[in-house]
């Protein structure tokens, strides 16, 4: 590696500081940066620079956001009515992706985690009832994760919400889609018979 | 990918344009960038721009350098006397790693191959024969690969420079250090028993 020019030298250090870029990845990439257009590598530093400077966390839901308030929040084609809470900006995406939710969103900063100091005050909790009991929502449904934590938060969330007046729902666990039951875990199983449903 | 702000985006959209980063890559590497040190963000974008700004040929031998002249043209401790020739940068590189080199180089921008309408004036033979010629030389080691095309290109440079008053020399191929004789392909054993040395 020292035998590069110092700036060469310095990109391949900058590199292999992403995840899953080892020293031998990043020399290929530099390299690749160094041959492509001028005009790629600044769009490339560009956007770096972009991200860094423009995304912030949207006033209302706490999504990822260019803006003040996100693209969602904004969009008056949403239900209004009808939040849905997650843990984190990844999990909003997927249920974006999904395309089976049509309200809007409140991004929790994590999940609740006592032995790690991480109480209700830590990740939103707070601003969530304040827009719960807002009076203008029908429906918060909680879509935290099924592991201990996403379940305890869940709960959490259910019990500061009880009293009022809005519909908490939780979605449903059990058999994923496409999955054969050999291969399920026994939690899961035992979740997807109790939570029967007719049909 | 339309789930994201614009910002975001645009990032996902620059990072897949590197070799080996897919779209579940750059958005892995994005929402990395996104969470680390506003900082760390910004030195790996003025890495990039760096590079592309600073990385310059060498005007001597052409190596990828950040000043005028390349670190080993300007190293008073190399042998000046001897030049070896390579295909490309990153030729240069393994010689050096390999330590077993100490005087400079002709960095050359490919191999003669007058299918694809390459030749001689497009690879920088021109500045090797003037270099050769200069009378400064003692020295000229061809270590162009063992391809067609490389072997082809040695021996046009070899042509060149036989009524000059320069020693020419090809690097030795045969057998690589620490390999089954069972996995050498056929040409090279060939090669190897050809050149076989005494001992």
């Amino acid at each position: 590696m020292h035998y590069y020019p110092e700036s060469i030298r310095n990109l391949i250090k900058q590199l292999s500081k992403l995840p899953g870029i080892g020293e031998k990845t990043a020399e290929r990439l530099a390299m690749h940066i160094l041959r492509s257009p001028r005009r790629q590598g600044e769009a490339l530093a560009r956007s770096i620079y972009d991200v860094k400077q423009n995304v912030r966390l949207c006033r209302s839901c706490f999504a990822l956001s260019d803006r003040d308030l996100c693209g969602i929040c904004g969009d008056p084609n949403r239900d209004s009515e009808v939040i849905c809470v997650v843990e984190q900006p990844a999990d909003m995406i997927s249920i974006e992706r999904s395309g089976a939710f049509q309200g809007r969103y409140h991004v929790l900063s994590g999940v609740l985690s006592p032995m790690d100091g991480i109480g209700p005050d830590d990740i939103r909790i707070q601003e969530l009832i304040r827009r719960a009991a807002s009076g203008n929502l029908r429906e918060v449904l909680i879509a935290t994760g099924t592991s201990v934590e996403g379940e305890a938060t869940a709960t959490y969330i259910q019990e500061q919400l009880a009293n009022l007046p809005v519909t908490v729902t939780r979605i449903a666990s059990g058999v994923p889609v496409g999955g054969d039951l050999k291969y399920v875990d026994q939690v899961t199983l035992k979740r997807a018979i109790e939570s029967r449903v007719k049909v």
